[in-house]
């Protein structure tokens, strides 16, 4: 059984790692921090997890989080990472980052969040914790920049077609679509239910700071620079994501290459779920759960690919996926603790 | 390792036994039955369970059904039960039917139902599934009637104040609120989304089939006759089941006494939390899980207590309480396969 | 054309004011007011209104306002009618506040609002605008109290039978549900998306401040004190009310003579609808109206009557009625500019 | 005062037609039809409708039509209007269609629709009624093909670029998305609420039959065969659309020029309004109204231009269109009976 603090447990990427953990059979969480709520009781915050929780919400301090902890999940808004986890690395625990902070270098981040960067050093020492992906990177790590959740399901959606080099590389446009939990639990105008519900819009457009970590990676499987066009938008619904993803593909590649290069890609992952042909993922599908569904059509006329991927924003996008890198970082079983079938409906 | 027949797998509270059993240590779905659906894979028409549950719906069989389980559960629509039952307890299965057709004595069936009712001799075997409140009695039982979503939550709420004698017994209203999957998935004009989106609505006011049910509890904890209000209402969401109990405290009940009352009367219930005085039960803080949360106002002005009460209704409304059972009769740890946190937001 | 000003455009029923009043024949809105957005244009805080108004917010200045306009709407928060009515009083202007402020004598007010009252010759001054009941003496008023959206739905559906003495008047309790543009334009969270959808709750159990003001309005009709029991709850939508309402019905009253007391009750009012038997309201039938929709079961059984009542909280419940105020005290056709039919779906 | 008639008046369309009518200056609804509500009041069917229309539904014959009209809106299913169109015309009526039989040549619309398509003679009349590009043909028409929906908002985001032939003609991607009443008021599994609620996919993916009417529009304005990639999804909301669109604009085009484009492309076109820059459409922000709103976003990195363009489905989409090329037919004002400030929220 190892010990697990959660830093920033009163988000709600931190109440859903509390969720996950409850379940997981090798983790405890025996530490909860957040500085806006320090001193209160979890569940007064949280009635729902009466009779799960009873811990204090402690402030966030490297030091008594080491001694209570042999790994920390850091659950706090971008910009906040950087105070804390060079002195939990120096006290020996693996991290894992949840935030923005430690996926970009200084450059980009700086443009795209507009916040002062982490160290370098610290940067450089952070692994993506694309599970999927970069399993091996993952295992030898100390410290896990987990993946933003557009970018989880768009880089599941599109790696496979950039490792192949199965798309012209300017042509990829991603439209992503996500459930209104992504914003975080804060008082602000835009995520008020009056102005949410019966609405649809995009924000951000050509604006958001997951556009270079999408891009980052895909350049990463590529060997060369890909840019890119991603537009985000809000649904009225409080989990998941749908990332349509648009690439011209290259001559030779037929829907059934294509579907064969997705199976073989995924193959033994656990998490991943292609769908059959004509077949295409809804964000209720995977809801609650750490799956990925992906589904594919190419269009003759066009030649253009039309991938669809589907995932839980909190989950895979967030909490989910920090639990797995975790069973990979030590050694479990990868699918510990996240075994649940889907919410339905 | 008890082997588990899903008979009705296709609807709501079929699949959501299906989600609940795959985490339960001590039991396996090895059969999943209902006469539209047979000879389709279950995941071809919930492609959320692909990877979790691979079966092919058969048609119902009390014979073929005995061959793979030691257990059935009923999920089918009204009417229908009496076909299947007695052939399952002849074959020496236990069964516990999520239905309506064995709660009531016949008369009181035919009036509100408007169905054939099921012979006497089979409705006198069905022991009332209410968990909290009849464990003795399920605990010896091979056949259990599966409470209905409303009256769970309505009596888990009222019947501490029945059994103490707390209320006048004239004086009951329960004006209950429940999430649209209670209606099952039928094609029909009034669950369409359209219709039920941005919109609230009472329903079968006076004329709920869940009312002689209630009140056939509530008689029976008081030893007397009791009838009441129930007006159902409509809520534009999936899950949850909000009953707000409306009761006149006879004299010398206290605020301080019925909150004393409720703790002691639910003391080791696992799945009854009672929220801390001035704090009330949401929906969503139940949300997937098989609790029930209960909160207390007593208005000094009129001398009525408000009562309110909120369970899920496809868990403990419905499949989370069948498990519950089993879980009694069988002789389980009753939190067996329903341990789950909430799911938040 | 009679010049109208809004003080406090900036929240919902302030816009919802603007929506009504551009179709209005006779009225045209010349002054928009609200210290917190003064100096904004209107259509940069509500993109909605480009090409519909261009106003620019100014500061609320008595004066200032009676240059511009002959009667002013004020649709601030509770606890600021008092610094301004006075002022727009003095100046000649017909005033209608759509606030609280002034619909209860100080010590209710204090009581149940937790503010300073406005002075007593303010609030004596101001007439109760429940259109349908009070018109006489809304023709004449200079100052209006503009009834809570709460209260109109539950007293429109009430007083029919207190003004018959059909009821017993120790019996009566209304269950509430509304919409959450009833909670106004302000970033809590309680109001965000996540923590209101999928959810359903009570709130201000047995203490809300439309349960004085419900039960002022009842004693008036009664002439007699009544008392009663109003539970407001939360619904996942943006728009409406429904007031569920329970009393227990005296000797004589059948159902059929509660309908004819309606019918007649309701006679040549414009706004009021009562539904055929066996139909009951729903919020949606009467969206973006001015209407109340109202329904009648009588229980044999219980001898309870359950009255239901519909309307959309910012219309009816609101800024609708306030116009309808209007069009009574300046002599226009009652229905002006209220004509809509209600969006469905 | 001309005379309606409105040939399927109990689907969506065809109340939203009657909502909008009823406060048409020069318009009064004379007939209602509806083979499978024939004999039915309206009424009874859509109570929100008490008190502003108490017609009697009436089978569809059109020498019953055309004695009691003098313009029919057809509001009926695809595959129907071929039986009832030529028969209007015959008559002498002005006639209006809503559905998609006359929007396509035969072949694409049998490939497409898979229904076998009107005589080629009728197509070949019907002018395309997408008010603001083809105003002069509407004028002069005696029948219209009232665009789909989604090929209204496409259009109004891409014809101005295709006219300045400022992009790419083989680059263009349309990512689209719908409220849930664009389904219709038909009973089906895909329109329940459970299943549409908390969820969010694509569907008909490469298969859309909007997909042709986009590019026979497109290729009309450009001179040229343009083909291109349409994705819609559904949106846990009722009303609104929001279409995403994706260019490669050609050198030359600043976001300045592009700009200046829209701003006068759409000049004087009283429902289209360009949003400021760095300002988005949002669908609530036009609900209820005939309104567009455009907003567009260059990418100086990709080339890319993104355009977002909101309608309300029923009214822009659909009926609200409708009724404006009615006006310019009749050489009405062309915002008559159209001015409604959009409902907020």
């Amino acid at each position: 059984m190892i010990r697990a603090a959660v830093v920033g447990a009163s988000g709600y990427t931190g109440i859903e790692l509390l969720r996950l953990l409850q379940r997981h059979p090798q983790v405890q969480v025996t530490c909860m921090t957040g500085d806006s709520s320090a001193g209160k009781d979890i569940q007064s915050i949280y009635p729902h997890l009466q009779g799960f929780y009873g811990n204090r919400i402690e402030t966030v301090d490297p030091d008594a989080i080491a001694e209570q902890a042999d790994v920390a999940f850091i659950a706090l808004p971008s910009g906040h990472a950087g105070g804390i986890v060079p002195g939990l690395l120096k006290n020996g625990l693996r991290v894992i980052d949840l935030g923005g902070d430690l996926r970009l270098p200084a450059d980009l981040y700086e443009t795209w969040y507009g916040k002062k960067p982490v160290p370098a050093e610290v940067q450089n020492e952070a692994v993506y914790g694309l599970s999927e992906w970069y399993r091996e990177e993952i295992k030898e790590a100390k410290l896990i920049a987990n993946p933003g959740c557009f970018p989880t399901a768009t880089l599941l959606a599109l790696l496979p077609l950039i490792q192949a080099a199965a798309v012209e590389k300017d042509s990829i446009i991603v439209d992503a679509k996500s459930g209104v939990s992504g914003a975080g639990r804060t008082a602000s105008l835009g995520s008020l239910f009056a102005e949410v519900n019966e609405n649809f819009k995009a924000y951000r457009v050509n604006q958001h700071q997951h556009t270079p970590e999408i891009e980052m990676q895909l350049s990463r499987i590529a060997g060369e620079k890909v840019i890119m066009t991603f537009t985000p938008h809000l649904v009225p619904m409080n989990r998941g994501i749908l990332a349509t993803c648009y690439a011209k593909v290259k001559a030779g590649w037929t829907q059934s290459k294509l579907f064969d290069l997705y199976r073989s890609t995924y193959e033994g992952k656990p998490f991943v779920r292609i769908r059959p042909e004509g077949n295409y993922p809804q964000t209720k599908e995977v809801a609650g759960s750490n799956l990925c569904d992906i589904g594919l059509s190419l269009d003759h006329r066009t030649g253009r690919l039309t991938v669809l991927s589907a995932i839980d924003n909190l989950v895979k996008g967030a909490s989910g996926q920090a639990i797995q890198n975790l069973n990979i970082m030590m050694g479990f079983e990868e699918t510990s603790g996240l075994t649940a079938v889907p919410l339905y409906p």
